[in-house]
């Protein structure tokens, strides 16, 4: 892609994918992410740096877990929210997307946290719409999810203080994840030394860059003597399409166990997006051990995403 | 139920049901609503004794009326809120309840208000959820719906000042509705010498506590010399099962009149937990008339929910 | 209409139709709604004029458009907003809309903005409801859409100066539309000289006040040599019932063209209502070039909507 992100006198102006970021920008963000983290933990969690500025969350795609973080993290930051109901609005009548967000700027609108199942969708909103305005890619059909990338990649720097000399393993459908496109830019970039792609064949994407990443397709040598464990939901609709043929039987293959679990370094740690699918990707027992950073990278995700938010709209940070 | 409301340092941490609740604590909830009433009325209606927290409504049953009295009561004490609609989001996707409450802990949510059709729900929930949140119960299947029991007993002590003496008749489908449930054991508790139960043979609880209530299947008796007459809503669903039925009979036998009114001590107010079916349960010159404290109703469980709120997030108040 | 908008004391009390307002109040709602557009260029875009009051959005016809107006009006004055799903609430359990607002008027809320189907429905309100409670019509039928009235004549005195010696064409289902109707009244009242109709005869009122109004039935003799051009929305479910013929046909005898706009003044500026529908009343090169304000309108009626609600809230400004 065009790196539209950053404007030509280097300032960050939309948050699109992970690709076109450099290293300096991803930390960055986790300071600043840090900072937040530290007012999370206060008794009054707010702080007035988007004061007076509305934050409009437009989610073309269902999507209550991942709104809802990103209008806690408005919130947190004193901003106006407003959660637009697509489906039912202008565009039944016929209104443009890029008429209604140009709409939307005119009322004051001043970041977009936009969801699409169409990928290329954010980018292409960002390329269009009026300036001095901020579009944040929520999730765009399988292309990217970057604050979830980023949370992850950041979830990985609480626990392990270093990319360096890590080996990691996403484990799932990382064909048609956007989440894992986004962890793999992520990681890349942030210089970790062995990245393992793990599941069956059919979900292993096309064309893997063999100098960055290694595929693995079966749980045993995947995970073997890894330090982080950063699993997929796998999706019950494309079950329905045959594509897996049960449950019972993907879990039986690439399931995460705590029998699994003895073969990966003994402080890994386990990482899900989320929501997660007890008995499907994952065993309850491991969904619920020590190893377990699942509920810290939600907390996590608040602070990235105020960081996000507050970087794009103060230059000056 | 096992008495999880209130923890062993004798903190109150959940609003599950009156049951298992003492006069105390009533009684201090009332006093501390009495203060928010006072705020009700003044020009600007905020106080900032939530500010930072963050206030989750998750109604699994729909009812905008409720929901919006407690939205009010959160925003009124500047507690961020999030009204979260339940069916569409990660319930559908495979999640259990406790993993989503969890999830929504982990981003800092405080108080959850929770309405379930399953009894014992909110129960379930308190039970199970990482510790340092607080549920309040906002209406559980047939079993309970505390702060509305609350403030109806608060409503009574505004217009009557002392329980002791009062004589009440609660009516309509006390078998069924989880309102009555909640009156009885307020009024229990607070010590009412005579809580009578009024209704058809159908609608009368089957094992109802003889030195507590006393049974009324005819208008006539069930309202003689009462002080307060509490009316229950008709759900007009049970009438199409025709387990009533007609309206215009069910008004005939059980509406209350002026007529009826006329046997009731002189000063004796109305209430009801709304919305209410004019021509079914009440006739609308009564609800309209002078003794209808049912308006007054609504702004009391404001102050009420206010009082509940701020109790279970400061341990000094 | 009866003019319960204004009290006996002259107090501005509703806000339902233009008709019964005159001149001075609206050249008032102006000047106020100029200083709100000021502070939309601050960076912190907030005043706590109406801190403490609580704004109910009412919509029981979909508008996410003008509900997000509102709901960005209001919380820019420190307003609590609450946005009320009708269809889903007490209505459906058999509630008269009176009784519905009455308890929300019990609970607080200050202003009413209320979308209904029905012509006069806003009005019904105001009389029915209990006093000291602001009704805001944000449409109602095919009766009146005061808001957007006043927005429009304030933009065109933000581009004409002044409304004396103005020619301006409202163009297109003049018979069907309230905002036509909000917006000749307002420029009726403001004292425009020239007032034109523009549309095939199916879409004329019946009832034309030949002393105000102007009558065309053709694009080219009705915009030839106007100040303002004002289009109104197709309304494509009108299409569908065949009254007319289809949207190409439509669009080539009262679309605007860049051809037809070369008879219009030379600093004519284009206006709309929005949602526009390219290519069906407006071709994208008139949407889009330097004489079309229909961006700046969505801004002015921001300003105009806080303007309106600091009136009714404020007796002293």
């Amino acid at each position: 892609m065009s790196n539209i992100q950053i404007t030509k006198k280097d300032n960050f102006q939309h948050l699109l994918s992970i690709e076109g970021m450099n290293k300096e920008l991803i930390i960055k963000i986790f300071d600043i992410a840090e900072t937040f983290l530290k007012i999370g933990k206060n008794d009054v969690k707010k702080v007035p740096l988007l004061r007076g500025k509305t934050v409009c969350n437009l989610f073309f795609e269902n999507s209550t877990r991942t709104r809802t973080t990103f209008e806690i993290a408005a919130k947190r930051l004193s901003a106006d929210v407003l959660n637009l109901d697509i489906s039912s609005s202008s565009q039944s009548k016929g209104e443009s997307i890029i008429d209604t967000i140009n709409n939307l700027i005119a009322m004051s609108g001043n970041i977009f946290v936009i969801r699409h199942p169409e990928s290329g969708m954010p980018e292409y909103i960002a390329s269009n719409v009026n300036k001095d305005v901020h579009i944040i890619n929520a999730g765009d059909g399988n292309n990217s999810h970057p604050t979830q990338g980023l949370l992850d990649a950041f979830t990985i720097r609480k626990y392990k203080k270093d990319f360096d000399g890590l080996k990691i393993a996403i484990i799932g459908d990382i064909k048609h994840s956007r989440v894992a496109r986004s962890e793999m830019h992520a990681l890349s970039i942030l210089g970790v030394s062995e990245i393992r792609l793990v599941g069956p064949k059919i979900f292993m994407p096309d064309d893997i860059d063999q100098n960055k990443f290694m595929e693995f397709n079966d749980m045993e040598s995947g995970i073997s003597d890894v330090d982080v464990v950063m699993m997929l939901r796998i999706q019950k609709e494309r079950m329905q399409q045959e594509i897996i043929p049960s449950e019972e039987n993907y879990f039986e293959s690439f399931g995460l166990t705590t029998e699994l679990m003895k073969l990966a370094k003994k402080n890994a740690i386990v990482m899900h997006p989320g929501p997660i699918n007890r008995g499907v990707e994952i065993q309850t027992e491991v969904a619920d051990s020590a190893q377990s950073v699942i509920l810290a990278q939600v907390t996590f995700g608040i602070a990235i995403r105020m960081a996000v938010m507050t970087m794009l709209i103060d230059k000056n940070i």
